[in-house]
């Protein structure tokens, strides 16, 4: 066999498809296991009254996402929207041409959108933890479906497809920025606009003084770590779909492949299309388990050094924050440098939660230090992948600029997306004051549920449910009375 | 290269037969997976008094499932049994020949077997669902061999063997009808032979009376909600591998393949033979993504109506009935007929859910109205996807007749095997009377645990277990004594 | 087409490279899973005051194996170290050549890394069941970091590669005794160094004396059950990973296939191919389904003929076991040879447990029964896969000899290493008297941590937390103090 080289046969590339194609469907399912991990980080990292919200919200996104990103994200992704023509107009994006000689195989379309669905899924889900505890859920529900539809595709589409302005010129491989930055600083503009859970810091600003002899529950307490750290392990996990998928994401142009040394033995011919085609995807998979491993490191020196205590949600914090901060840079770093990332990452981490303590930023499970702060920085630390003393901080200083436009943009864009929502909650509860919308008298915020319902639990006040009746001697069930 | 494309060269050939078992053996591990998720779902949408006994339940149909379709289910489904020449003989099964010109690449014998086996499971264990919390433990295993050696066998083969009477007259896509239809049926039948659990209507009809003042408990109520929203994500996750690894299970002809347009272009040959093969594989998964985000929106609307109470159980259910709606469908529908469907499944569930109310009939986390009703109007909906006006009641009409068919013949061969199995349990307890078998006095329905049991738990009286010992001051373990 | 069959062309051998690497990647990722199985199994199966302390264990270890596999275990695996050039200098180790003919399909090296990273960690956990509930924390981690550096990377050498000592003269598929029996083994030097937990037995042999008045729960009871089981469920699932990828962990050597009776028919010679490369693996597949499915059963047994009454988690155990007891033969055994491997399984497994109750030995969730005294026996049973009556003594007598030299050697291992750590946390607390390093006043055994930490449970004495605030009315989160 052999046959020329410069032909491409048939059997080849459909090899290259199928190969391509069945590890992104994977991976898709690997993401969409994110969503079960974020609603356990959530649920068991919040307070027992709140459980049943926290499952409600992540799973409701996930379904909001879906009918949302399909009819209105994915084409903006892929260009074919009517806003990126206007881009276009506006000059926010490119036309460019394919001008690759070779044969280039590419995604099967309804794999891409299953595989881009659970990145904008992801990209929400990430706001919901800083938010969660008192957000009113239309709002959130109305956050989700813009973000899905709108903002996460737009940025998505500047820094991926080749028509973007960005793209070519930051690197974020797997979403670092693109998701996790964006998601995590739109979680940050929520959590500020929405001000902390009753009886967060110094109990809740006075505000508690109405309510703490009302004899309801202020407790903000995680209430079931086991579940809690299952989520953190489902997080790991899909993060290798999240990155190993990410290396044939954009397709695969079999032009790049040298071939040249190898012309004579066929074995050697495939192994070089093999290694090519899934050198890249080792490398990928090897520095997403590192990181994280050397994060958590990174986090349990703090606690040795200044408290000897060690809290579990911290640590497995840490592990995704090291997971962000190789998501920006999986395909280019080597061993040491993922685990400096890692290392660095932890840190990064540490002092945003330190931070946010300090601002009284009522983050309940962390998702900015571990998505936003960590997810702006592992754009800067693609610098250390260079391993060149001069070009280093030149990239670091063009990837943290740009990284911290999408940052920003992702931080305005909640704001006006919050404020909007809170004014349509205005409108439905003056509209209503109906059975269908009715959140109890109007609290100055709308965002939030009223303070009643803060305290008494949302689970029992918006979905009628206790999370768990473990005593054996509970009462009967509650039927829901048709 | 390219060669002459009426003929197949080995490398292409190897390639599909690699794909195909690849996704087929990964789809089979993703469905393995739900037997956790309905693990899951039972055991915390239950009380806890039971938590054990679902556990146990769940996890042993698994393994009797697993002996009995290996030994006599799946030489049925294959056509290799003794039964199938008895049921060609009396005409319930034709006799094919393969007339396929091209090659044929089919699954790896046992690679088939073992994703067969999941779906087999999978229809046991919806029956599950609707018959816990009073069933007695052997009964229910009773059922689960019967179900995995002869009755799924014989359904799946009737529909899906090219031999099989149904085959090429109804489309069941992935067992819309086949494993759920039939499955929630078998459920209803054995929910309706044991009666309410003590204490769900009315105080259980009367026969609380004699219990309510015992001290024990009655209650029912779910007592561990996030794992069983938990559980819904696993079948959610594992539902990609039921649908996605469907598209393959049957082989694939490469005859089928046309490649007359593309001749010139190796690459756009093996794109074109790469979309044939995957192509329907991306709209399955996709359908099997947008339909339960639809059936979400579905029940939430109704919620939003009826209640102003967002259930979290009935959502999640809600997503299941999506997912159970577009099993039959996903190869056929697009993504507009997907949400319909969805949206469709949603409100069908609901029906079932107050049909079942109303009927006083405990299935006590809707195995009949998620599996059951929506498994059956699921067949019919596949008129849906013909988009035809004249052609579409006709094909409702059809699939609805032999769907009913289906179900009725899992409702009569659950009341026979459960019958038999109540038999059964009587004559255990006569011979017995004895410490292996004891069940204590015998009640009236053979079928149950004595009402002491029930009241009490059957995780103290046949586990001897608590699954939760949560009291930081709880008494020391009671050890099993050798 | 067709061509040469000697000659082997690049588009086939480049699907046989991609089919075993995506095999292996996603197999890599199922095992990885078993982490979090490992840790719900632990979590659930222990008391709650240890719960955190669980978690914090079974994370961390992944942690520490991640990084110390990379550096040093597994350039000892591959031969590249210095220390397998000095165990060749020794004569524990050869040097041969490959003198195959034909190409060689290997493993991307870092996918086969990742794969073997997995089950390192694996290794490592298991030993973490049977030391819970009372050790220090650095000695586990210590323990970790050396098993995962060096120990298991022998073994694994010793078995495994062609250089290895005991390659090709004992049978181990995918570590039974590799994996398994070494972990378990180690485990059980673990678990009688550190004595039994207060409470477990007669009160800890006295030690309860002068505490069990102090007000401090001295439960070691399972404190939820449906996570344990959970984690079973995760460890059978991963197990399709831990099983099939073994089957092309160490590639594929094209040139033992046999095409010779297909020459005329390219979809035959695809079809002899793929049944060569997939045969095996769908065979263990089916086998890795069958033996726990059987092993269930006979521990099911053992329960009806006793006690009836039906400890779910011996009957989960049972399944492990049957997982545990294939392992070692999965590639060779027939379905009824799996089976009854399963059943002998469960029978080892409740032998070893009625002898570590008698023997007062705590292994607090079955770590030795299953992994060790079931692992050992495997490696044995794979006589059973011979049908032989004259060759089979021989086969058992061979493998059980090297396989209890295997599960020695982490015995002895684990000894040293333990004692080692003992010392090391000596001379940290004599050093230290510290805040950094403090576990209070100095117990006689070094390696647990003191007793009063033990009666009041790890999670608030070592992490601060609780993991479980279940209470609607528990009183606010007491924050990190920054």
């Amino acid at each position: 066999m052999g046959g020329d080289l410069a032909s491409y046969d048939r059997s080849l590339i459909f090899g290259v498809y199928s190969t391509i194609n069945v590890i992104v469907f994977m991976s898709g399912v690997l993401i969409f296991m994110m969503q079960a991990g974020f609603m356990m980080l959530e649920t068991g990292g919040m307070s027992r009254k709140n459980a049943i919200n926290n499952i409600f919200k992540n799973f409701v996104d996930a379904c909001v996402c879906g009918i949302f990103f399909y009819w209105f994200g994915y084409p903006i992704l892929t260009g074919d929207s009517i806003l990126v023509d206007w881009m276009r107009e506006m000059g926010f994006a490119h036309t460019t041409e394919n001008t690759s000689p070779g044969p280039i195989v590419t995604l099967n379309d309804d794999i891409s959108l299953f595989f881009n669905f659970a990145f904008a899924a992801t990209c929400v889900t990430i706001c919901s933890g800083a938010v969660t505890g008192r957000i009113a859920p239309y709002a959130y529900l109305f956050f989700g479906a813009v973000f899905s539809a709108l903002i996460y595709p737009v940025v998505a589409f500047t820094v991926w497809n080749p028509d973007g302005m960005l793209y070519g010129v930051i690197h974020d491989f797997a979403g670092s920025l693109v998701v996790h930055g964006l998601g995590g600083f739109a979680g940050l503009a929520g959590a500020i606009m929405l001000r902390p859970r009753i009886g967060e810091f110094n109990f809740g600003r006075g505000q508690i003084d109405s309510y703490r002899f009302a004899g309801s529950s202020i407790s903000n307490a995680a209430h079931n770590i086991p579940i809690s750290a299952l989520g953190v392990f489902f997080l790991w996990i899909g993060w290798y779909g999240f990155n190993a998928g990410s290396t044939f994401a954009a397709g695969f142009d079999l032009s790049e492949i040298d071939l040249s040394a190898t012309q004579d033995q066929p074995d050697m011919i495939a192994n070089a299309i093999f290694e090519q085609l899934i050198g890249g995807f080792g490398q990928v998979v090897i520095n997403t388990t590192l990181a994280p491993c050397a994060a958590v490191f990174s986090v349990l020196a703090f606690f040795m050094v200044t408290q000897n205590k060690y809290n579990i949600s911290d640590l497995m914090n840490g592990a995704l924050a090291g997971l962000v901060g190789i998501t920006a840079n999986a395909d280019a770093a080597t061993a040491p440098i993922a685990v400096l990332i890692g290392v660095l990452s932890g840190a990064v981490y540490v002092i945003a939660v330190i931070f946010m303590f300090r601002a009284k930023i009522d983050d309940p499970i962390g998702a900015f230090p571990v998505h936003g702060a960590v997810g702006l920085f592992a754009g800067g630390m693609f610098a250390l992948t260079t391993g060149d003393m001069e070009l280093g901080p030149i990239v670091f200083g063009t990837q943290m600029f740009y990284g911290a436009m999408i940052c920003l943009f992702g931080f305005l864009s909640a704001l006006v997306t919050f404020w909007v929502a809170s004014r349509l909650m205005y409108v439905i509860k003056k509209l209503g004051n109906s059975q269908y919308f009715d959140y109890g008298p109007m609290p100055r915020n709308h965002l939030r549920v009223t303070p009643e319902q803060e305290l008494a639990g949302m689970d029992l006040e918006l979905h009628g449910q206790d999370a768990y009746s473990i005593n054996l001697t509970a009462p009967g069930k509650a039927k829901t009375t048709f």
